[in-house]
C-alpha cells in the first residue's frame, strides 16, 4: 500500500516527540515535515538528541510545509494556538489534534475553561477521538480531537458503567496521580528537578479544566483533583462512586465493553493496576473494587499520559481514520524496569 | 536540670534512626542504650553509616538493658511484638510506642485487623497520641500509643470539623499518597529501587489497616485508600467531605482549633499544602478548599510520614509527659531542597 | 522463512524481561518456552504484571521443556548457575549466554574474580559476545557469551583506539555509574528505593569482577570504578586516557571503526552522550574529547545496562547467528522522556 | 552574649535558602534582613512556602537595608553580581560570600573563566575559606570566600597528600557526581525534573570554571569532570591518584590532619563514603583506597553541596570570624533516608 504522508506540527513538545517515536515504528507512514516554528532551521536532535541515530528532516516553520500529497496532520501545540492553525490547514488533509481545542462540543463550556474559541465554525466538524468510545464516528471523521490524558484515564473506566446504569453519576470523585511529563517542556518553577523530585503536590484543588470534556461526556458533574507525582510518565486515577447496582454486574459491565478491545484491559478480580505496567505503551488497564462502605466502589485505572493519554491514541485513531489495522505500530510491551 | 535517660528499643528500622535523629539534638535527652535483637553487637555505624560522625552506644538485646534508672522506653517495633515486649516492661518506665498495638481501646476492632492481642490488660493505661487532640491525657500516661503516619494526616484535619459538627462523617473519603519510607526498612521486592522507581501504585484498595484507628477516633465508618509514591518521605491525604456548614464555617473551626498550636498549621487561604514543606519536620499543613460540587469541600493534609507521622510526634509527647516546652528539640526547618 | 524458536532460561530476572521485550516485537522468533526454576507453574505476569496484556506460556522448570525442534536458548542466570545448565543443553541448541561463565578464555582469569568453573571443557567453543568487535566468529559460534554492561560501555571505545595504538594501554581508567537495575531483581537491603534513592555511592573500588573480561580484550591492567546512579535504567563510562596519536587521529579512528555500525554511534565534535539517549535502546552513543591536561582525552560512553549491556546484544547476536538483518527488532528509539 | 546581627543577600537561592534554614536554629543570630532584589516586598513564604511555619522579615531591595549595627552579610549571588555587591558594603560589615568572585587570588586565573573581575581592589582582603585548611586566616578575615561545592569536596582529600608529598600532583583525576541542586534555581530546560531524572550525564568535559580555585590551591593543573545526578543534594568525588609513599603513608597524612576536625572525618580501612551520610550536614567523609594498578590510589569524598559544599562552610567560618565554637548551630544528623 501507499504509505500515509504525514506532518507533525509541534514537534518539539513532549507529545510531537513521542508521536514521532512511534510514528518511526509504525510500517505505514511516512513522516513528511516536522513543524516547530520557534526552532525552524534547526535538525530534531538539536531539541532531542535521542534521535540522533535517526535520519529525519529538519524542523520548518508551518508555512515552508508543502500539504499538497499530505495525508494528515498531527497537531501538537498548545491550546488556542491549535484552532488558529487547523483552521488555517487545507481540507484535504486530515486533522488529529492533540490539544484542547476541540474536544468540547459545547462552544460555551469550552470558553469558561479556556477563553475564547476562534475556530467555533469547524468545531461541529471534530469527533472527540476517545477511540474505544467513538471508534464508529472517528473512521469518517474529519478531525480528530483526541482526548485528554486525565480524561482517557477517567472516562474510559466511566463511560460503560454510567452507560450501564451501573453508578450513580451524580456521586462520582476522580483523585488522579501523574507524573511530570503532563506538564509539557515548559520552563517552570515547580517543574524543575529539584523543586518536583522528592514531593508529592495537589494541584488545581478547586477545578482543572481538564474536567471541562469528562463533564460533557459524562452529562454530569463529578469531583477531580490531579496530583504531581515525582516520576516522568504515568497517570494513575482512583474514583470513587457509589453502585447502582451489585459490584459483579458492574464488573461485568466493564467486562463486557472492553473484552475484545485490544488495548484496554479489565484485569483479574482483586489485580491493582500500576503505571509501571503501561510504560511507553498505548494500554489502560482498569479493575473495579468492592468499597469499604456498603454500596460504594472503588475504581483504578492507568495510562501513559503521554502514549494512551496523547500520542499513542493519536496513533490508534489514525489507524482507524485510514482503515488500517487498529494496532498497527502500537503493541510494545510496556519498558519495565 | 537531669537529662531525661531513654532507650530506644527497636533502634535498626527507620523509626528508630529518625527518633535517634531527633533526640540527638534534643538538649534535655540523654540515650542509654539501643536495642536492636538482630543486630545485637553491631555498632549503630554498621547499619546506618550516617551516624558514624557521633558516639553513640553499641546495639544491645533487649535483656541486656538495666532498666534501673530509664525514665522512658521508645519502642519503634513491628506490631505484635511491641505489645509483648512493653508488657515486659519494668512499671516504672514511661513508655512511648510507635507501634500499632496499643493505639485501638477496642480490642475486637484491634483483633479484625492485627490479630490476637497479646497485652489487653494494659491496654487501658494506653493513651492515643495524636498530641494536639489527646495533649492532657498524654501529660499523665504511662503508655502512650503513637498515630500511624496515615491516620495522623487524616485525623488532625478532621477531628475539629466532626466536632464542629462542620461535615457529614459518614461521607468521607480519603485518598493519601506515602513516600516509600512508610514500609519500614523490609527486603520486599516491591519496594526494591527498581520497583518503586518512576511508578505509583494503589494498594490496600478495599481496606487497609490503619483504618482501624481512625474509624475508633472518628466514631465511624470511612472510606481510605493508600497510594505508594517514588519518594522517600512524605504523606499527602487528599480528603473528600460534604459540609454541613458552609465552608467558612469549617474553615473557621479549623482555624481556632490550631492557631495556638506549634506544629499544625492551617495555612492562608487558597494556598495549597506539600509535602517538601515538612520533609524532616514535625509539621503537619492543613487546608480545605471549595468542593466542586455544591455543599462539598476538599481538604489537603501534609506531614511527613517518619516526624510528625511517628518519630517526631513521639518526641512531642515525651516533651509533653515530662513537663518540657512542647517544642523542644523539634524546631528545624524542613530540608528543601 | 521459518521462525526461531526460541527459549528463555531464567525469565524471571530482569535480563529476561528485557529479553522477552524485546523478543515479543520480533518478526522471525517463537518463543517456545520461558524457564524459571523457581517460579515455575506460574505465570510470567505473575511476577511481571507488565505482560498482563500478551499471551505467553506458563514458566516452566528447565527438565519440563522439549529441546527438541528449538533453535535457540538464551541463559539469564546467575553466574555459576549458568555455567552447569549449558553444559546439560543439547548440543544441537545453539546458546547466547547473559552470565559471565563464558566471557573469559583465560579460566585462572575466571576463576580469580568468580571462583570454579564447572564447564572448563565448553569455554574455548564460547565467543566473546561484543558484536562490533567479533562478529565474524559470533556468525559461526555455538555458545555465545554476551559481555556484561560495564564492559560493553568500556571496550566499545577502547578496543579501536588500542587497535589503532592510538592511546597508552596502560594508563586507563574508567568511571562508570549505572543504573540500579544493573544489580538484578535481588532482594538486598542497599538496593531498596529508600536506601538507593537520593544518593549516589562508589563500590568495588579495589577491583570489580567485570574488569576481568575487559582485561582479557584489551590485554591489559587497567583502573575501573563502577557507581550505583539513582535511576532505573543505563551506564555513562567516563574514561581517562592518554594519547599517543593526536586527538584527531584518535578521533578517526573510532569513526572509522563504526562509521557504517548501525547500533553504535561516534557523536559530533563536542556533543556529550546522556544516557538519556540509548533508554530503551541496543545503541552506544562514544564521543571523546581534549583533555584537560596535555596529550590526555576524555572519552564518555552510553548505554543503556538492561540492552545493549545485556539482552539488545543478545538478540543482536542471535540475528547474527541467524543470518538475519543484524538490526532486526532492534531499531526503537529511546523512550523519553 | 550579643547576638550576631546577619543579612542574608540574595534569600531567593537554594544557597541563601539553605543559609537561613541552618541560621534559624543558631543560638547566636539574629537574622535582621533578607534581602532578594526580583522579589523584594514578598514574603520569603511566597517563594519558599517550607518556611510558611516560621516569622521572617519581608524579602528587601538592597538599598533597603540599614548596615548599622549589621555584623555580618552573607552573599548568596550569582558570580559577577557577588562582587558589585560586596564592594559597595560598609568596611564595618564582615562579609562571607558564596560566590566565586574573591576565592582566587590569581586575577588572571579568575579572568580566564569568570572574565572581568570589578573589584579587584579589595580581592587581596579577601581569605579562601576551606575551614579546615585556612581557619587561622578566616579568623582574622574581613572577607571570606567560600568555596565551590566541587572543590570542597575535592580538596579536602587532596591538600594534606599534597603537603605530606605522598602524591604525585601532576597526575590528578577527579570524576564528580552532584546532584541537581548544584546548579542552583534557574529556569533550564535540561535541569526540568523530565529532563534530569532516570539519566546522568557529564558536562563541561573539556573545563569547567570550578578547577580555577583547585588549581590555585593545588599549585597544579589536574583533571576534573563532573555529572549530573538525579538527585537532589551531595557531591561524591573519586579521585585517581599516584602515589609516591605506600598507601599506609598516604592515609596517615590525612588521618593526621583531620583526626580532631569536627566536620572531616577519614573513615575506618575500607569503608566508602555515600552522600546518604552527610544529606543536610556540614561534614566531608573521605577515605583513600588501594588502587587497582601498582603505586596508584583511589580517594572517594562526599559532601551536601549546599551545606559543606555551601551554606554549611559559610556558617562555621562565621563562627570562626566570631569567636564562636566552631560548631554552634551545625551538628545536625544526616536525614536518612
Amino acid at each position: 500500500m501507499n504509505k500515509i504522508s504525514a506532518v507533525i506540527i509541534g514537534a518539539s513538545g513532549y507529545t510531537g516527540a513521542e508521536l514521532l517515536r512511534l510514528l518511526l515504528v509504525h510500517p505505514h507512514v511516512e513522516i513528511k515535515a516536522l513543524v516547530a516554528d520557534s526552532n525552524a532551521g534547526k535538525e530534531i536532535t538539536d531539541i532531542y538528541p535521542h534521535f540522533a541515530v535517526t535520519k529525519l528532516p529538519k524542523l520548518l516553520k508551518l508555512d515552508e510545509v508543502d500539504f499538497k500529497g499530505i495525508d494528515v496532520a498531527f497537531c501538537c501545540l498548545p491550546h488556542a494556538t491549535s484552532q488558529k492553525i487547523i483552521k488555517s490547514l487545507p481540507k484535504t488533509v486530515k486533522v488529529i489534534d492533540l490539544a484542547a481545542d476541540f474536544r468540547i462540543q459545547d462552544i460555551a463550556l469550552y470558553e469558561k475553561w479556556y477563553g475564547e474559541h476562534f475556530a467555533k465554525d469547524i468545531q461541529p466538524e471534530a469527533v472527540y477521538g476517545l477511540t474505544e468510545i467513538h471508534r464508529e464516528k472517528i473512521k469518517k471523521a474529519r478531525i480528530v480531537a483526541c482526548p485528554g490524558c486525565y480524561p482517557t484515564s477517567i472516562l474510559l473506566p466511566l463511560l460503560p458503567l454510567v452507560a450501564a446504569n451501573a453508578i450513580d453519576k451524580d456521586e462520582i470523585i476522580a483523585d488522579s496521580k501523574s507524573g511530570v511529563t503532563g506538564a509539557g517542556r515548559s520552563l517552570k518553577q515547580h517543574l524543575l528537578f529539584t523543586e518536583a523530585n522528592e514531593g508529592v503536590s495537589a494541584y488545581s484543588v478547586t477545578g482543572h479544566r481538564h474536567s471541562a470534556e469528562v463533564v460533557e461526556q459524562l452529562g454530569t458533574n463529578f469531583t477531580f483533583v490531579p496530583h504531581l507525582i515525582p516520576m516522568n510518565r504515568g497517570i494513575i486515577s482512583t474514583i470513587y462512586v457509589k453502585l447502582k447496582t451489585d459490584l459483579a454486574t458492574a464488573r461485568k459491565a466493564l467486562e463486557d465493553k472492553y473484552k475484545n478491545e485490544p488495548f484496554v484491559k479489565v484485569l483479574a478480580n482483586g489485580a491493582i493496576p500500576a503505571t509501571h505496567s503501561v510504560r511507553g505503551t498505548n494500554y489502560c488497564l482498569i479493575n473495579i473494587f468492592e468499597g469499604q462502605k456498603p454500596g460504594n466502589a472503588t475504581i483504578v485505572s492507568v495510562i501513559d499520559n503521554l502514549n494512551k493519554g496523547s500520542s499513542g491514541q493519536a496513533v490508534q485513531n489514525m489507524n482507524i481514520m485510514f482503515n488500517l489495522p487498529e494496532t498497527t505500530g502500537l503493541l510494545e510491551t510496556a519498558i519495565f524496569p
